[in-house]
C-alpha cells in the first residue's frame, strides 16, 4: 500500500515534470483571458467618477506572459450600444493583422453583447500595454499592461532583483463622451489640463499627498489615508541595496510626463520593447505610447521612504504632480518621505527633452537599419480649419475613417470603401513652419498609403506652427505593426543637409516618437508585416481631430480574417451570402 | 418665337398636372429624408446640455405623409462609438418587418459611419412618432414626430379650421450613458424624478414661466425671453371662434402626463392612429407610448392667451409643469395670460384617470376584435433581484437582449441564438399581487414567445407590488408591429369573473396601454403581420431593466431581409459566405 502510494506519487511528479519539460521544450504557452469591458464607477483621483473597466478592475488586469507565448483574449463587450476594441500597443501582430484592435483599421468594432477572439504572439520580450482604440474609449480608462518576460532560460542584458510596472495616465472629470462632442464641435471646445495624473490608475484631486512638504500645494489638504483606498498612491515596497526593474508605460490621453524617484538615480535600459545602450538619469520624459525600463538601486538612507513624481511637460501644466511611494521596508509604509517630492523640469525646458531623447539609442548589437530607402514620405503636421471645425492634419488631410475596416476592404478590393487616391508624399516646399498656415484650411480624407511590400520606408515628420501664432505642439507619433529605427531629431525645416546626420549607426528601435515644437524627427522601417497599420500621434484628441495616416502593405499575404473582423460596413453586407433569402 | 415659348409653356403645364394626376390617381408618394444622428449641444431646458438631434435638430424633424405614402429614410450614424436605431412608433411595419428599428429584435444597429434605409408604408392617417429604441437613446433627445393625414380626397370623421402638434417629453441633466451605468449598478442608483418636462423640446428649469402667477414657483424667479431662445415656450397662435386639432405624444421617458388648456375643454377623437367615440374632457392623462388627437373651440375671451400645461401624474412629482401658450392673435403673443396654469390632478387621483381610461372607447363603425381568443397569456409585472442587481421581471424572467436580432436569427434558425425555452404564459396561482414579491429572485432571460399565425392573442397584464411595500408603479405597454383591442381595466388580480366584463363591443384599438397600480389590463390582437415583436414598458429605464417580452410570429413568411439588417452577431458571423478567403 505504501509502495502503491509512493509509485503514484512518483508517477506524479514524473508527469509533472514531463509537462514542464515540454513546456520548456517547446517553450511557448497559450495563456487564455476572458475579459468583459463594461462602464462601472470608481475614483480614479479619489471623486467618484464613470470609468471603462475590465472585469470590474480599473485600471484593466496585467497580462504576464513569456516571449514566443500566444495570449488569447476572449473580448465581450458588456457596454450597452458602444462598439469596442482593445489594441496590443507595441506588439507587431505578425501574421494576425486582424488582431491589431483598430476600429476602422484592422476589425470591425466589437457589437455589444458580443464575443471577438484577440488571439496573437508576443514575439518579443518587453515592456507593453494595450488600450482602447475607438472613439476615445483609452480616455475613458480602458487600458492595462502587458509585461512580456524573455523566454525560459533566456536572459536579458540587465540583472535585477525585483521589478515593479507602472502604468501613467491622466484624468479628466468630465466623460469622454462630452469630450468627443466638445471636440467635434464649431466652434471647438479644448478639453483643458487633465483634472489628475494617474499612477497605475490612482491619483489625487482633492487634497494634496505632498502637502506636508510644499506650502504651495493649492490650499489643498493633506490626504487622509487609511490605505486601503482605491486611489491611496502605490506603494513599491523595497530593500535596501538591491537593484529593481522599474517598468513604466504611459497611456496618458494627453499630457506628456517627466518621472523621478527622490535621490535615486535610474539606467535606462529598454524602450518599447527593444533594449537601449544603458545611460544613467536623474529623471526622465515619457511621451504618450512609450514604455520604459529603468534599473535603480536602493543605496539612500534605508530609515526613509522616497516619492517617485510624474509631472507634466510640453505645456503650461495646469495638473499636480502623480505620486507613488518608495518604502524601504526598513521603515514604516506610512511614514512620509522626508524629502519634498522632486520636481519636473520646467515644462518648456526642451533642452531638457532633447537631450534625453538623443541618448536614447539602441544596445549595441541591436538589428540595424537597411543602409538604403526605397521610399521617403514627408509628413507635415498642422492644425487646420475645415468648414470652421478645428481639426489636425497631415500634409493637409485630416483622417476620418471609413465605416468598412481597411483590411478587409483592400483584401477584397472594395475599392469604394474608402478614398483610392493616395494622400501626398509631400508638402509644398514654400510653406513655412515656423507660422500659423496661411491656408488653414484642410480637406478631410481616408486615403492610404500603399507601400510596397519588403520596401524600406523613411518617413519625416515635419511639425509646424499651429493655428494661434508662436505655437507648435508635441505629437508623440506610434506605428501600428512595426517597430522603426529613430534616425534622428532636428529643427525647423528638414533639409538635404539634415540627410548626412541621420543616426544609421546605431538609431534605437521604437514604436512610439516624438516630434518637438517646430522641428522634425526621421524614422526607417522595413515593410514586412502584411496588413493594414494605423500610423497616428497618440495623444487622443489630436487623433480624435484627424491626426494620423494609415499604411498598407502586403495585404495580398494576408491569410484568412475571421468573419467577426468583417461583419460591418461594406465588407458585411456584400460578404454575406445570398443563400440566406 | 412667342408662339413657341407658350407652346413649351402648354407642355410644361401639361407635364406638370400629369404629374400630379399620377400621383392623384395612384395616390401614394415616397417621401424621401436624409437624416444624420449625432450628439450636440442644445438647451432644452436652458440649460446648455448633450442631446441627441438629426441634422442638427432637437427634436428630430416632423415627418408629414398622407395614408398610404411610403417614408424613405436614409438614417447615417455620426455618432463616434455608438450603433442607432430608430423606431417608428405606432407604424405597424406590413411586410417591411426588418424597418421596425429595434435593435436586438428587427435589426442591427446602425454601426457608426453606416447608413441604414428605412423605407415602409405608413397605411393608416394617425398622429405617430418616432424614437431610438438602443440602450437609453430616446432620453437622450433621439425623437420626432410623425403626422399622418388621411388620403387626398378623403375625410377625417371630424371637422377643423388648423392643428396643432405637441411632443412631450421629460429631461434628465444628468447624461443617459451615466443614467446607464447607475441603473446597472448594484446597488441600483435610480434617476430619480425628471429635472424638466418638455413640449416640443423646450422646456424651463432655472427660471419659472407661470412665477406671475405662483407665489410657490420653488423661489425660481420668472423667465426673462425675448422669445427666439431655443427654450422659449410654445406659442400656439390661433383666431377666436375657430376648431383646432391638438395632436399630442408623449415620449416620456418615464413621466406620466396629464394635458390641460386653461379655460378650454377638448373632445378627444383619436388615440394611436385610431379614431375615439368622441367624448369632452377638461384635461387628460397622455402616458409615455401613446398619442391623441383632441378638438378644441376658441371660444374664450379673445383679448387673453391661455396657459397649456403638463404636469406629472402617477408619481410623486419633483417637476415643474409644462408650459406652452394658447395665444389669440387678437392679442399680443407676449401678454401674459391672466388665469394660472390648469393644476393637474393630485398625482396619486387614480380615480380621474382610471374614469378617463375607460372612457377611451372606439368610433361605431371601427374593427371589433374577434369573439373568441386562440390563446391567453397572462403577464405578471414584478419587480425584482438578481445577484443583487435590482431588475424588472414579467413571470419572473427580466429580458436581456441577445446581440443577434431575433428576426434573422429565427428566420434563419439559429437556435443558439436565444434561449430556445418559451417563457411562461402565467404565473404561480398563488401569487400575492398586494405584497413585496416574498421570493424577489428572477432570473435573466431572452427566450421568444412564439404566437401560431392568425391566431386571435389575448394578454391579461396584471401588475402586482414592487420591492418595497405599498408600491405598486403605473406601466405603459407599447406592442410593435400591432394595434391591439383594450378589452379592460380591473381592480387586484385578474379572475374568472373578470372575463364577463370585458368590452367586445366597442373596444378601442390602441399600440399602447397603461396599468394601473395593483390592477390589470385585458387586450387582444391577432397575429397577422409576419415578423418579431417587441411588447414592453415604455419607460425607458423600466425597458433597460428588463421589462419587456418578444413576441413572434408567421417569421417563414417574411420576405428579404436587408443583409445590413444582419450583419451583426451569428447572422453576420453565420452567413458570410466562405469565398472570400
Amino acid at each position: 500500500m505504501a509502495l502503491t502510494r509512493l509509485a503514484l506519487i512518483c508517477l506524479l511528479v514524473h508527469l509533472c515534470c514531463f509537462g514542464v519539460l515540454v513546456r520548456s521544450v517547446s517553450g511557448a504557452k497559450a495563456r487564455h483571458f476572458e475579459w468583459e469591458v463594461e462602464y462601472m464607477y470608481g475614483a480614479p483621483d479619489c471623486l467618484e467618477n464613470v470609468v471603462m473597466g475590465i472585469n470590474g478592475q480599473f485600471p484593466g488586469p496585467t497580462i504576464k506572459a513569456r516571449a514566443g507565448d500566444t495570449v488569447v483574449v476572449h473580448l465581450t463587450n458588456k457596454l450597452h450600444t458602444e462598439g469596442v476594441v482593445i489594441h496590443w500597443h507595441g506588439i507587431r501582430q505578425l501574421g494576425t493583422p486582424w488582431a491589431d484592435g483598430t476600429a476602422s483599421i484592422s476589425q470591425c468594432a466589437i457589437n455589444p453583447g458580443e464575443t471577438f477572439v484577440y488571439r496573437f504572439k508576443v514575439d518579443k520580450a518587453g515592456t507593453y500595454f494595450y488600450h482602447g482604440h475607438y472613439g476615445m474609449q483609452r480616455s475613458a480608462g480602458l487600458y492595462g499592461l502587458l509585461i512580456v518576460d524573455v523566454e525560459e532560460g533566456k536572459k536579458e542584458p540587465f540583472k535585477y532583483d525585483g521589478e515593479f510596472n507602472l502604468l501613467l495616465s491622466d484624468w479628466w472629470h468630465k466623460g469622454v463622451h462630452e469630450q468627443e462632442v466638445d471636440l467635434s464641435a464649431n466652434p471647438m471646445r479644448w478639453i483643458g489640463e487633465p483634472q489628475s495624473l494617474l499612477i497605475n490608475g490612482r491619483g489625487q484631486f482633492n487634497c494634496s499627498l505632498a502637502a506636508a512638504h510644499n506650502s504651495g500645494s493649492g490650499g489643498r489638504l493633506g490626504c487622509k489615508f487609511r490605505g486601503n483606498e482605491k486611489c491611496a498612491p502605490n506603494i513599491l515596497h523595497v530593500q535596501p541595496n538591491k537593484t529593481y526593474r522599474l517598468r513604466v508605460a504611459s497611456t496618458t490621453a494627453l499630457a506628456s510626463l517627466n518621472l523621478a524617484i527622490g535621490n535615486h538615480k535610474m539606467v535606462m535600459v529598454e524602450a518599447d520593447g527593444n533594449y537601449l545602450q544603458p545611460f544613467s538619469v536623474n529623471d526622465f520624459d515619457i511621451y504618450s505610447g512609450e514604455t520604459y525600463s529603468v534599473l535603480f538601486h536602493t543605496d539612500q538612507n534605508p530609515s526613509d521612504n522616497y516619492w517617485i513624481s510624474v509631472g507634466v511637460r510640453g505645456r503650461q501644466p495646469g495638473t499636480a504632480q502623480g505620486l507613488a511611494i518608495l518604502h524601504y521596508q526598513t521603515t514604516t509604509a506610512s511614514k512620509l518621505p522626508t524629502l519634498a517630492p522632486p520636481q519636473t523640469p520646467l515644462w518648456n525646458d526642451y533642452v531638457h527633452s532633447k537631450s534625453f531623447s538623443k541618448k536614447v539609442l539602441a544596445l549595441s548589437g541591436s538589428p540595424k537599419p537597411p543602409t538604403n530607402k526605397h521610399r521617403r514620405i514627408f509628413l507635415l503636421n498642422t492644425q487646420n480649419r475645415i468648414n470652421g471645425y478645428t481639426k489636425w492634419a497631415i500634409n493637409n488631410v485630416s483622417l476620418t475613417l471609413p465605416p468598412t475596416p481597411y483590411l478587409g476592404s483592400i483584401k477584397h478590393d472594395f475599392s469604394e470603401a474608402f478614398d483610392q487616391k493616395s494622400p501626398p508624399d509631400t508638402f509644398l516646399n514654400t510653406y513655412d513652419i515656423m507660422r500659423p498656415p496661411s491656408n488653414p484650411n484642410a480637406t478631410y480624407g481616408n486615403g492610404v498609403y500603399m507601400l510596397k511590400f519588403n520596401n524600406t520606408i523613411d518617413v519625416i515628420l515635419q511639425n509646424a506652427n499651429a493655428l494661434n501664432a508662436n505655437v507648435s505642439e508635441i505629437h508623440p507619433w506610434h506605428l501600428h505593426g512595426h517597430d522603426f529605427w529613430v534616425l534622428g531629431y532636428g529643427e525647423g525645416k528638414f533639409s538635404k543637409k539634415d540627410e548626412k546626420k541621420l543616426n544609421l549607426k546605431n538609431p534605437p528601435l521604437r514604436n512610439t516618437v516624438v516630434i518637438f515644437p517646430y522641428g522634425w524627427t526621421a524614422l526607417r522601417f522595413v515593410t514586412d508585416n502584411p496588413g493594414v497599420w494605423a500610423f497616428h500621434c497618440h495623444i487622443e484628441p489630436h487623433l480624435h481631430m484627424g491626426m494620423g495616416v494609415v499604411f498598407a502593405e502586403g495585404v495580398h499575404l494576408v491569410g484568412k480574417i475571421p468573419n467577426e473582423a468583417l461583419s460591418c460596413g461594406l465588407t458585411g453586407k456584400m460578404l454575406m451570402g445570398e443563400k440566406h433569402n
